[in-house]
């Protein structure tokens, strides 16, 4: 074990035999692990907190530096016994990640580095269930080459594209199986977007449903403490993500969390899934703007655009908006207390337009789960509002790609230039 | 490391140095795991596999051997180069695991040994709603009392006891929270039997939710492949045992799967818990044996011959049997496809009074998840009856305890003197 680690200059998986190529793969990211922790890094700290000798290390920071994942920092350790080492921090300036996503009335783009630097942001209106899917996609696609240029122009290569829809996803393919409110079924949108974008086979793309994205960016986010996590999407469609243990559960085919089409009205409305009275009818975006705004209905806002009118109406005082609002917050309370009951989370978090007006829908809520909850008192959880509004898939998309850049370095993208500005950094 | 792993003759936490101990600990472990898997084990195959070197292979086998946990089978290993080795295989017959189970209607008793061997296996009619939570508490102590006898009787020595019960469970503590169907509330299960049994530190005392621990035995069973699972409980109440990914979900606070607790019929009946229309006012046993044989209501039977009355009925054509048992089959549908909507599971498991009527509800329940699964086909899993029937809880309690014994092989009680017919076994 120790010479395929140590071997110095050995890259990629035909320089070195099978066995030993996976250990020094799977060791890559043992020291890339590291070097994200918190604090200051020497080579020497790494090989005594990992367990690999000096010379592995340095073999592996090697790679890891010409993967431009790394870089020395410049400022020397003091007071060591030995020669002082440079210090190593994370770098990934030069290796990008790019978030879509698809839903019913816009399209999104986001890129940033492996740095969490943001390095292009864009969302677009678009009537998704309008036209057949590959319209959507092609406009996706001319968001996506847009989006790459500019990460080029930043001077990063892209490691590959993150893509959140709203519906059931086949995530080792890549296929959209079903998607109610864009009226999609099986569409290979990895295949169409790789096909249009020219991607090479080193380019992950990587199709997840937009709930279990969101729900992964919010999992990761800095302010989030929790490993018990329900997040609910609140846009046309209403989704949940569910973190367990700080695992993403997918279920058997990737198709969990559809809470959406829960029925909980028998004597409620026809839902586009074809069933009578599920949650959706009840607190989706549309319903919200029939219950608390009619007079919006039809018209061209956005759901950004729709959720803060909702949240105007509702500080205005205007009660139509604010029944209407108590309403919703009462079916979302609904809707709450079955993912309690069923997952007993360590809090429910609202995206969409449920965070925008969750002043006025929480409460009722809350009071809902409070007399639903099994558990009583001990079960009941918090229901907080998403910090990251609309973006969250998005965020979601390039945080699964970064992550995956993590786990297997080998996957960072070979050769890019360093261009003058950032080739300072590690001179 | 090397050192920790192969040092002779020391054993316990105390004898070796934190670290070190830790590690020969983990490694004792390691070895366990391996000549558990199927298959013939030498000393020099499981050093191969592990990674370990044949001398720490060797004192760790030692100390195995003297925990009764591994045994030398006697047979010579033949054709291999250098001196032939004894083979080794798991023992475990002098180390037992008790299983309990408190229900509405019966408490329950099973003893194995780490072998699998069936010791000792009871279950007795009780009235759990009846009388304050002591005196179901004597009684369980009692019927435990008499096991712990007859597995000393057999040779072993007991290193836990699991307990399943149907309510919200402390885990950490072994409280019982709230048990709806037997009027507990906050009962510490755990140091009452530690008390009344006399129970020594080093004996496991581990309590959980009878549907977690059904769906951990039904995880557990030679027939499942399955890693992604629902299992129900059928009994005076309904609840549900999550397995997603192969571990077992517990939630935030251990109070998942309250599936029963789903509110389903607005215009139903109040519900034990104190809501109306609760899935359990719809499919539990007590609301079985009203809708299908309203004349046994009230009857001494206990829930297995109830479930075998209602069996014979639909068996025999009775119409109202029939016509009970679609209703329950439907409801049970309704209750199943939130379920697989939630968390699209790659099979539900039915345990209790559902598995005996098996024939009679599941197609009306799979019609019911086909016009409700938003997934369609894709996601529709089959739902099949349990072979465990009415032990599945128990046989989950000795589960847990064998499996803590397997993963820490320290916790296995020592001191089991070895009777003269076993030690046959090893000499």
């Amino acid at each position: 074990m120790g010479e395929a680690n140590g071997a110095p200059k050995e890259r990629g998986p035909s320089a070195v035999g099978g066995d030993q190529a996976a250990v020094r793969r799977g060791n890559l990211a043992r020291v890339l692990g590291e070097i994200r922790q918190p604090g200051t890094h020497s080579r020497a700290a790494v090989a005594a907190r990992t367990g690999l000798t000096k010379a592995t290390v340095s073999s592996l920071v090697t790679e890891l530096i010409e993967r431009r994942l790394v870089r020395e920092s410049g400022r020397q350790q003091a007071g060591n016994v030995g020669r002082p080492g440079r210090l190593l921090e994370l770098d990934g300036g030069s290796v990008a990640a790019l978030g879509l996503e698809v839903n019913a009335n816009y399209l999104a783009v986001r890129g940033v580095d492996l740095a969490e630097r943001v390095l292009v942001e864009r969302r677009v209106a678009f009537d998704g269930a309008a036209t057949d899917a590959s319209e959507p996609v092609g406009e996706l696609a001319r968001l996506a080459e847009d989006a790459i240029a500019q990460v080029r122009g930043a001077g990063a290569l892209l490691a590959g594209v993150g893509v959140a829809v709203p519906g059931l996803v086949d995530v080792p393919t890549g296929t959209v199986r079903y998607a109610p409110n864009l009226l999609w079924q099986d569409v290979p949108i990895a295949e169409w977007l790789r096909r249009r974008l020219d991607l090479g086979a080193d380019v992950t793309v990587a199709v997840d449903n937009e709930a279990n994205l969101a729900a992964v960016a919010e999992f990761g986010s800095e302010a989030n403490t929790a490993s018990n996590l329900v997040y609910l999407t609140g846009e046309t469609g209403v989704g949940a993500g569910l973190i367990s243990d700080g695992r993403l559960l997918r279920g058997s085919d990737g198709f969990s969390g559809e809470i959406g089409h829960i029925p909980v009205d028998p004597s409620g409305a026809r839902c586009g899934c074809g069933q009578v009275g599920c949650l959706e009818t009840r607190i989706g975006l549309v319903a919200a703007v029939r219950t608390a705004a009619p007079d919006l209905a039809g018209t061209a806002l956005d759901p950004e655009e729709l959720a803060q009118a909702l949240l105007e109406r509702a500080e205005a005082g205007e009660p139509r908006a604010l029944a209407g609002l108590d309403e919703i917050g009462r079916w979302l309370g609904v809707g709450i207390s079955i993912a309690v009951n069923l997952l007993n989370p360590e809090k429910v978090v609202l995206g969409g337009y449920f965070a925008t007006v969750s002043p006025y829908v929480v409460p009722t809520a809350m009071r809902e789960l409070r007399s639903r909850a099994v558990a009583g008192q001990a079960a009941i959880c918090p229901i907080t509002a998403s910090a990251f509004g609309f973006t969250a898939a998005a965020r979601g998309g390039t945080g699964v790609i970064a992550e995956e850049v993590f786990r297997d370095p080998w996957r960072a993208p070979l050769g890019a230039e360093v261009s003058p500005a950032r080739s300072e950094d590690t001179a």
